[in-house]
């Protein structure tokens, strides 16, 4: 039977399985969901080994675990290291959903649940693509090494140390991650840049308990106040990040590139529509596909403190907290941005309150030259799989772990992604659109298969990607 | 038996007898505790009907009932309205409690649970200087109505509402009140002037869901951003309150007054001591005692949005809320200080997100000048009670009740007060001294019988109080 006919009469029977996997609510970030994380990796595990791929392990980390899977029966062929992840942002605020986050749930053509487009849905892309291509021809056409991890929604920390002690494990021609978008609806595209993100938590601490905001307003410092004041002075009136160099290593985009980027079939008018705010900001002097994908950021991604609840509380809370991160771009270094931001989250604190500051998580920024030849057939591939001319973009979002990747193997990473935009990856009403879905699975069984037609030695191209 | 005799014999009576309001959680701020603001109203008005008092109703309002109560028996004796509150502060966060906020605890002489000190121990104090009077003498030497409400943590508004429409049944040659602090412990002290209070809700809305904040950052709005932004902006850098008129109306304090508030024995060691910051701030160009009693200012209560779990969440939210609240001084106007406020608020955020403003309550300043004839028999009263010199103070807080009345009754408000300003009233571990729970009843029972040995017409001054 043809690959693409044996993909087709088998859609129910994928979609019917990424279900049981979406219904885990395997959540990285809480421990109460540590179980459920566990039975994510076995499940696909177990699902690898169905398949019929070598030396499945479920490898346990210092949190949680990653799965490995091999096969390397393909000799004189290239070898393939997929990377993806199991694990979800957590579902919060239920009450915003439209069906439960861990009830699959298809409206208009969308699947809907938490992780269908972050990232399980992306990885069952492949597993059904090397379940077709190994039903149909009894083995796979290249050699593939697949690492799923359970961190990355919380800074993959465990797999870095593992990627750096298993290097001729991990050993391959190229590395191959489905965790990015496309640039619009029905574009299959290509990834060549990602930026970075370090994440950071503080406490301001004032008086040693809450206390009355009468009897102690106008003198006791206030906690909140201090976060007020210290954020509204990391950013300038230009929207620029104020933290003394942080600019100093971006590097600035090249009048090809920029000219590329802003050819590319994306609609402003159509991310204006979906945010639905009544205006967009950012840094002046830059173009909004600029500042989203081209330009570093400092993001408040929490803050909270002091009396939450229903009515009135008159009081001055003793603590106060902030969550926020920084994304960079190509040539900024993560270690340095954070000891910046440190420093200057320090410099700019009043001598009135104490602050615990933590860097919970660092990743760099990449960007990669795509003239290798892998590149050619996976453009190639996803042409094929989506009837459309693919496109190569950039994105805002950070994945840690192809940077590391990169920077220890040394080779080419094809970013080959099947979400949207706004498909709400890290919000309520998670989903993935099912023509991405299906395409992909076509797509990536179709690169698989003419990857067969290179030879490990003409996988990447001359100059380091 | 003489009366002071009796009160020390049923010192265990009355303190006991407390415990059981004092288990009652009856927080006004919360819907789910509605049932227990019943039960507490009731608890109250059994106790009045027990007493001997005349005419216990209790007054149903559009939120939480009035306890009403009078004995109008000694023609020819002055009328004293007594005001109290039977609601509480929500007692969370609850971990930080030594023992639970409705278990009432004693320990090394203080007594902790939600509500000792504001206002359930205060107003059992007047409940057992009555019970002890009726018993002692069969009577009360003097006229005396009460009104204890359910709604102080949350407003007052509707016992205003019955203030205006009940005037002649309320009417009474003066107030009294006891809801406030010593200035140090073992002082008793009178309190002339209070700040008001106004306390606002906001809530800034940016894009229609929670986004992504690699995939939108630098774009999106961040309604936490915004909220940083606008509170830092609404003081200046010498942490006046930059709300255009905002101290317009603002008195001076006179030389004599500045003089005598700084001769009182309030050490501004133990109030370093007690808030435990690293420092103190506040408005620059006044002393410590002068920013806690004595000038306006815009305080953050309650701050929050975005990701507030474990871990990292790379999120900007859709929205944010504060809390904010403004304490006022003698002369400004709580209504025209609410729209300067809201326009400055307004004004000040920016075009791309949208604001919901609330102004939850109103409440005016209040000064008494202290020179009719009831606040000398009070001096004397607090003075033998305590077997110490009496003295006259400001406070910080805010008691809506007290001016409202003033204004509508027309009579001097005597406000003696019970508490300190490290009991915690509206935090946890919230406490009342027992030196001061029975001084209170001692004084409160001495104050009520020398009272009749003035004419109703002399009880106030020839000024307006």
């Amino acid at each position: 039977m043809n690959l693409l006919e044996y993909i087709n009469q088998h859609r129910d029977e994928h979609l019917h399985e990424l279900f049981q996997l979406l219904r885990i609510p395997s959540v990285s970030a809480k421990s109460e969901h540590k179980p459920d994380i566990q039975r994510a990796a076995q499940w696909i595990a177990d699902k690898l080994t169905a398949i019929g791929m070598d030396g499945v392990e479920i490898i346990p980390t210092k949190l949680h675990p990653l799965v490995y899977a091999e096969w390397l029966r393909a000799p004189g062929k290239p070898t393939i290291l997929f990377y993806g992840h199991y694990d979800v942002q957590p579902p919060e605020p239920l009450e915003l959903w439209t069906s439960p986050p861990f009830e699959p749930t298809v409206r208009k053509g969308r699947l809907y649940a938490r992780g269908s487009a972050d990232d399980k849905g992306q990885v069952h892309i492949h597993l059904a693509a090397l379940a077709s291509l190994m039903n149909v021809y009894g083995q796979l056409p290249i050699n593939v090494k697949l690492i799923i991890e359970g961190e990355e929604e919380v800074g993959s920390e465990n797999i870095y140390k593992f990627v750096r002690e298993n290097k001729r494990k991990l050993k391959a021609d190229a590395l191959l991650v489905s965790d990015t978008s496309m640039v619009a609806g029905g574009v299959p595209s290509i990834t060549y840049a990602l930026r970075g993100l370090n994440y950071y938590e503080i406490e301001i601490s004032g008086a040693e308990q809450d206390l009355h905001s009468g009897v102690f307003g106008g003198v006791a410092p206030n906690p909140l106040q201090v976060l007020a004041d210290l954020f509204a002075r990391l950013h300038d009136k230009d929207g620029r990040v104020a933290v003394p160099g942080f600019y100093r290593d971006v590097q600035t985009l090249s009048k090809v590139e920029h000219r590329a980027l802003h050819a590319l079939p994306w609609s402003e008018k159509d991310l204006r529509r979906f945010v639905g705010s009544p205006g967009l900001n950012g840094e002046k002097g830059y173009t909004t596909l600029e500042r989203l994908w081209c330009r570093p950021t400092l993001e408040l991604n929490g803050m909270w403190g002091g009396y939450m609840g229903e009515g009135a509380k008159t009081v001055i809370p003793a603590k106060a907290w902030a969550k926020f991160s920084t994304r960079l771009v190509p040539n900024q270094d993560p270690k340095k941005i954070a000891a910046m931001v440190e420093k200057q989250v320090r410099r700019l604190l009043p001598k009135t309150v104490k602050c615990k500051f933590q860097t919970l998580s660092q990743g760099k920024p990449w960007v990669a030259t795509y003239d290798s030849p892998i590149f050619q057939t996976a453009i190639r591939a996803l042409t094929e799989g989506f009837g459309r001319k693919a496109v190569f973009i950039r994105e805002g979002g950070s994945i840690p772990f192809v940077t590391e990747v990169h920077d220890e193997l040394r080779v080419p990473c094809v970013l080959m992604g099947f979400g949207l935009p706004d498909e709400n990856a890290h919000a309520p009403d998670e989903h993935i659109s099912l023509d991405h879905y299906y395409g992909g699975i076509r797509s990536v069984a179709r690169f698989y298969e003419d990857l067969a037609a290179l030879k490990p030695g003409e996988v990447a191209s001359k100059k380091r990607s």
